[in-house]
């Protein structure tokens, strides 16, 4: 069975709670799971989520980095120990030690993946301002995926090209660009971008789904551009793309008005979908339509890395942190499409 | 009782039928509703419809314009005629007499609400490219909502800042710009336009609701610039306009990150949502999530007109059209949308 690594995020948010939960509700969706991050945090979050459950226990195992759990039995939380021990952290707040410590943890995990010793990587929530606060190397990056790319790149002393994939139970979507203005996205529409996303994407959904996937392209104007009234990029960049991405072998439609083409590619509850993924232009024209049910179930999918990593769709919820409250089901989702990602 | 002009829309599409099916099906939804069109087009319309429910009869009574129906008993369609009678046309064909016939009917129709004649119009689907066909003046204008304020400026002889709604059963949002190209759309986020498509929200939605709403302002960047990281116009312009709009009484919240917005204003199955409306910076911002579980319950309103607009917010579905199978849901939504925005 595959080996997947579950960094803990922020320290001072949901995450390590969640992760608790999963492991202490759902052994068996998470065999083969270890956590990467502060033993005391976990065994923390541990006790947060015990506390909501009459009789609920889970043991904890610990392990010092770069030592990797061995023969930890069913229903027991492996962690591995990242650095030294965290002091105390106060919940819900920004702190540079927290920032840090969940900055090392995907560090961590990522070495792990990129030297094969374990299969994925499944994040847990950072904290953007936390990451800020503690300096560099973590303050150059918008979020996870930046991070990841850079250490990929760095390994394989390499470019290396990766796109956010978004998905739930009725909709998935690839963004051709993510954490940039407007304005920059739309520059960001370029023919070999275009062709980039649409190919990481034809390639990662066809090992998920075992055949070609059916892609759907949103265009970048409203009504896609009404025949070049309100714009012309659907024409003179988005359709030549797509036309190499068809010589290329990828069952590519569109470029379609934004405005229904995420409705027309939404999973019926009963029924197919018309398309498997939509490419989307930008950011927020994939996000809000994935977001718009809630996020509990969704999960987030960096395509492109030389290893799978998924996510839940969701942040640090400083809000309900260490109440025991938090949902675990977009973790758990974010594992279950990692063991899809790497068993298909 | 409040009186309502129907126009026909693209008589080759499914205006007329949904028009018939909404009076024979719902006549007490329709009392006091009429169509303004081509009384042969509607008779058609009647018999498509006829034929899909047995025992179904509608009663059509034809005036000719300008006179306006008087003493129509209920669950009969009373059809005024705009022009000449229309020689057939084929369904589900771009002609430009049907475009002229579908403009003409919107113009006339808008005619009598600026005269006082009528309290409010509500509109079936024009296709585009018949209204092109058509020549002057309809192929100047991108759709209704342009076609409208254009009129309303003529006839008041000043100009008429209007805004598009777009509202179902649990999201209503008003769009800063509509039919333009999103590099345009990012142009048209000024402090005046986002000034006062607040304050025309204010105003509609005062009316609607009977009471100050709550309206929620999406940013125009991913993460709402993330405290100008990816964008600045929240800073420089958003939240300006949003302080000048609050001094001027609007309850306004934001700018929030676009991905979640929608989410949080979207009105639950049980109980209620946190916003009444979302101000939305472009086009497909706002429409994406409005259109995602449907367009069925979708309605069209044009803010700021010297009357009420509204309609369904679909299109003319050629591929459909004379079969009598379309749903005339949002039509209906459309007309409870228009006595909502009268009586209220």
């Amino acid at each position: 069975m595959s080996r997947i690594a579950i960094t803990m995020g922020d320290p001072a948010g949901i995450g390590p709670e969640i992760i608790a939960r999963a492991f202490a509700e759902h052994p068996d969706a998470m065999r083969n799971c270890f956590v990467v991050g502060d033993v005391g945090c976990m065994r923390r979050a541990n006790a947060f989520v015990c506390a909501t459950v009459p009789g609920l226990v889970l043991p904890v195992a610990a392990w010092d980095a770069p030592a990797l759990p061995q023969n930890v039995p069913p229903g027991t939380m492996a962690v591995v120990q990242v650095g030294a021990a965290l002091p105390p952290i106060a919940m819900g707040q920004v702190s540079a030690s927290a920032g840090a410590m969940a900055g090392h943890s995907v560090l961590c995990a990522t070495a792990m993946a990129l030297e094969g010793k374990v299969d994925a990587v499944v994040t847990a929530p950072l904290h953007k301002e936390a990451l800020h606060a503690a300096g560099a190397p973590f303050d150059a990056f918008p979020g996870h995926t930046e991070m990841l790319q850079d250490a990929a790149a760095r390994h394989l002393n390499a470019p290396v090209p990766v796109r956010m994939m978004l998905a739930n139970n009725e909709l998935r979507t690839v963004l051709v660009s993510i954490h940039v203005s407007l304005r920059q996205a739309i520059e960001a529409v370029q023919p070999d971008n275009v062709l980039q996303t649409i190919q990481i994407t034809h390639t990662a959904l066809s090992r998920l789904l075992g055949r070609r996937p059916r892609i759907a392209v949103a265009g970048l104007n409203p009504h896609a551009g009404e025949g070049g009234l309100f714009g012309s990029e659907e024409q003179t960049i988005i359709t030549p793309a797509m036309e190499r991405a068809r010589a290329l072998g990828c069952d590519v439609h569109g470029p379609f008005p934004p405005d229904t083409i995420f409705m027309r590619a939404r999973k019926p509850a009963e029924g197919a979908s018309e398309f498997d993924v939509v490419v989307a232009m930008y950011h927020d024209q994939g996000l809000i339509p994935v977001k718009y049910l809630g996020v509990e179930q969704g999960v987030n999918v960096t395509l492109g890395l030389p290893f799978v990593r998924t996510s839940p769709d969701h942040g640090t919820a400083f809000d309900i942190a260490g109440t025991g409250r938090a949902s675990a089901a977009s973790l758990l989702a974010a594992v279950q499409m990692a063991r899809a990602l790497l068993t298909s």
